[in-house]
């Protein structure tokens, strides 16, 4: 605390991010990175736009990228927001969207960004608690008396669970004055993600905005990009945010391994299966150790095992160089978010959890 | 407007950047970019990070940078913020640090982003005037009856004038209970920017926040890197500010090419040295053609003409290919700020004017 601080700044409890620890030879399944490598093409299309070129500014609009989101979302240019990580797109939707008299609702059990960015900006807020099975109930939020928008991750973080598209149509229509932002960091995990995503509901429900980042499905956490999708005023709103803050979010190389990126949909398809396939053998590898493991569209797990404590085993599961994430919070203290790994790293976690469970 | 829009949203009037036109060929004096490309260490080091591990976040700490701007600057690490361009700098040190019940006070002729970031976070303000001669003069804020803080450019923008040291000490010992904030966007055009940056009163004020960004001096505007110096309970502000917005604003390859720009000192002293020697005879040769040119620290000058239209000689130039920034407002509407380019760039700008003059 200082004298010099806003009341704002005094009132803050940040965000804490999943550990990023710089040892070697970790098996790091704590911050749900793709175990894959990004598209050779990024790495190609970065090449290219480095130079002496980094002395100008880059495009404050970033319409290359704008037009590739588009053009694979099916959706035009002017209905796309790029922003420095769907963290960046996320806090200037509760500031431009999100702030209103009533609360804001979100799940109890949920991003744990979402109060800090209400502390943040000053938005008063309500967690509506998930089912005892840790679902969404849409009911919850179309029967709240007091509601100024609705945000919720699908899947849901950290528990992996899907909403279905119809449900969010349901609350799409049922609150059509407030805004939902339907934050996908994690749906092109699902099954079937084009047909998951709530982006082709945008066109019907003006109310809707959708939030994708391409640290996930497309490999690229260390690049910072993210977008949001929306009818346009909606992201007009964003861009007056974005245009009051920071006129040039994206960097040069961002945007062009960016645009590369989107438009590799075969590396995507094949790395996005691949991790699929990942997650279905290790949901099969748990149960077979006895763990309870929430069924999951993400590139993570949510599991918790009936005799063992939470915290002990993410302890012991450190002490042999592997990090997974564990929530000391009610309702989910017992169990421990694993991100999906390559077939090596899943092999080397079942392995290390068969010993600590027989230990 | 829309009735999904936050009543910020609605109030908000965006910062307007320069024009970034994708045209060939063009003399692009507006947005004051470094005409010398970035070190080639920079590029080295971005190709030495462009891999597989983009996959991975990157250090939401930057500590590698910041050790290495404390090394250059002579603070402590700790002592150093770093950010996503010096305007996301800016914007959390606005809500962070200038957000109080008096009003935040800066010049009437300065950056324009300042009062976009009072209208977002809802900080009043009141804007003090320059001299005459544009200058600030420190006794208007030594002897302003209500201040919650202090924000200027120096050298400022878009005037370039340099106010000495010397005064800013005596700003900061006149006003020990608010926050002064030091924006040296451009100090290392300075002919002395060692002597004449803020940063080595840091360590006696700690009301005293230094920002500086690498997209001028450092060639790196593509790049997106800023940072701020200051004591440490004004950079922990900014900390939980930025933990509260984004906890990744800088990425990998960010990180890694700011790290080099910063180590490499020669490059840096030899680009810098040349737009100064630049600076000078683009001066002299204006002089002749007629212009009074305001005495610039910067890399950029602030120009008019006795006897012509800004805005017209800004439009003849514009036919000829040539951009330059006109602000068409109170005091300055008659004055060009023209940013530095290499001696090719001048020259042809010297000769463009001097055709339009004649004719």
């Amino acid at each position: 605390m200082s004298q010099f601080w806003s009341d704002v700044v005094a009132g803050l409890t940040p965000y804490v991010p999943g550990e990023q620890p710089k040892l070697p030879d970790l098996v790091k399944l704590n911050t749900n990175e793709n175990p894959y490598p990004p598209s050779p093409r990024v790495l190609d299309a970065i090449r290219g736009e480095l130079g002496d070129g980094l002395r100008l500014y880059p495009d404050p609009n970033a319409d290359r990228l704008k037009a590739a989101i588009a053009n694979r979302c099916g959706v035009a240019p002017t209905q796309v927001f790029v922003g420095n990580g769907s963290d960046e797109v996320l806090a200037h939707a509760f500031l431009g969207l999100l702030k209103h008299d009533a609360p804001l609702l979100f799940p109890d059990i949920s991003y744990s960004f979402y109060p800090v960015y209400c502390g943040l900006y000053g938005i008063g807020w309500r967690a509506v608690p998930l089912t005892d099975s840790f679902e969404i109930r849409i009911e919850d939020y179309l029967d709240a008396p007091d509601c100024g928008g609705v945000v919720f991750p699908n899947p849901n973080a950290p528990t992996g669970r899907l909403l279905p598209r119809s449900e969010i149509e349901r609350l799409l229509a049922g609150r059509p004055n407030q805004v939902v932002v339907v934050d996908e960091a994690y749906i092109d995990f699902a099954a079937e993600s084009g047909n998951e995503s709530a982006i082709g509901l945008v066109d019907r429900h003006p109310n809707l905005l959708v939030v994708q980042t391409l640290s996930k499905s497309r490999s690229l956490a260390g690049l910072r990009v993210g977008f949001a999708v929306g009818q346009v005023d909606l992201i007009e709103a964003l861009e007056r945010v974005k245009n009051s803050f920071n006129s040039y979010p994206l960097d040069r190389l961002a945007i062009a391994g960016a645009v590369a990126a989107i438009e590799d949909g075969a590396h995507f398809e094949a790395t996005r299966q691949a991790v699929i396939r990942s997650r279905e053998r290790l949901v099969e590898d748990m149960a077979a150790l006895g763990f309870a493991v929430l069924p999951s569209a993400a590139n993570f797990i949510f599991a918790r095992h009936p005799e063992r404590d939470a915290g002990e085993l993410a302890a012991a599961l450190r002490a042999r160089s592997i990090i997974v994430r564990h929530f000391p919070q009610p309702r989910i203290e017992q169990f421990l978010r694993i991100t999906i790994g390559n077939d090596a790293q899943c092999a080397a976690l079942v392995a290390a959890l068969g010993e600590i469970l027989a230990a």
